[in-house]
């Protein structure tokens, strides 16, 4: 089980003030979000803590690292090696934390556009990293609101928000985002909810 | 070879006059935008026409369709089933037509939302069933201007569009519209042409 004060340590010594208050409040907001909706507070609060732990990297210092941990880049990642930072921070926590809790692993895994087979911990996380209290962006306001009824809503949301804001600006987009909205659609048209 | 004549006859019998007027549209502006870009004129007219003859089709028919023509519907499709109209309209097009090109009946299969490895004649069909005279929904004039100096820019900005306006709605986007988007986008990018 990772030491939360030598994570912090970690986090204070390796990322700017600025993406160090954000990963605080990714844990924050992924605890609140986890004890409003039933998953595990604690696993949340570690899982938002270290979910951009990796993001002191460069593009070429992630295609290294992900060389060595023997993480495949897919061909977006390639592209773009920035979107390798999730897989990357649960390989540092692992590694350097050793934390063996697969349940915070996947939820840091999944954090960014998560995956249609997400669970319940994953949406707190992969939500609270766009409504955390430092977030300031037009949408976040109704966001927040969603987030207060609906995590399954709330994120849907957050998702459309950002495939929007891709598309407006004729940027590539991830296909799991777009996956994991509709899995989420798909979800709430039936009246289910994440488990 | 598909008799043209015939093909005419049977749309005007299948058809709404509207759908049938929108095939018209879309044959014309298909072989306008294959002579534009360089794909060939005729294939572009015949597929154009033929793109929507199965949509006299209901739910229940296109599922019943697809499974004696061994057609294996997707997870979305199954879920909505008119989404097989594109499948089923090159099927009929072979089987009741005789037709065998097979550039022909993939332009006619692609064309909702097009596919990552989709040529260039795929393209101008696909775009031409937004941009046709008969459509008038807000984007189009500003997609019309586009397709006059750029098949990839165009499409791409059509299929932006229309997933933002799903995404809007909280409706489901198959995938292959945003396979398409990022595959264009990429090409657009290392300034690629569709071949």
């Amino acid at each position: 089980m990772t030491d939360l004060h030598a994570l912090d340590a970690y986090l204070q010594a390796h990322l700017s003030p600025h993406r160090y208050a954000h990963c605080l409040g990714t844990a924050q907001c992924a605890r609140e979000l986890a004890l409003r909706f039933g998953a595990d507070a604690d696993k949340a609060y570690l899982a938002g803590m270290a979910h951009d732990m990796s993001k002191w990297m460069k593009g070429k210092e992630y295609l290294r690292y992900a060389q060595e941990a023997g993480i495949q880049p897919d061909a977006y990642q390639l592209a773009n090696p920035g979107l390798l930072h999730a897989q990357v921070s649960a390989h540092l926590l692992q590694t350097l934390f050793g934390e063996q809790d697969e349940d915070v692993l996947q939820a840091i895994r999944l954090h960014m556009g998560g995956a249609p087979n997400m669970r319940k911990l994953d949406a707190c996380v992969c939500l609270a990293d766009w409504i955390e209290p430092g977030r300031d962006f037009p949408d976040v306001p109704e966001l927040r609101k969603l987030a207060e009824r609906s995590l399954e809503l709330a994120l849907r949301q957050a998702l459309a928000t950002t495939i929007i804001l891709l598309l407006q600006e004729g940027r590539v987009v991830q296909p799991n985002s777009l996956d994991t909205y509709n899995a989420l659609t798909q979800m709430l048209n039936r009246k289910e909810a994440l488990v």
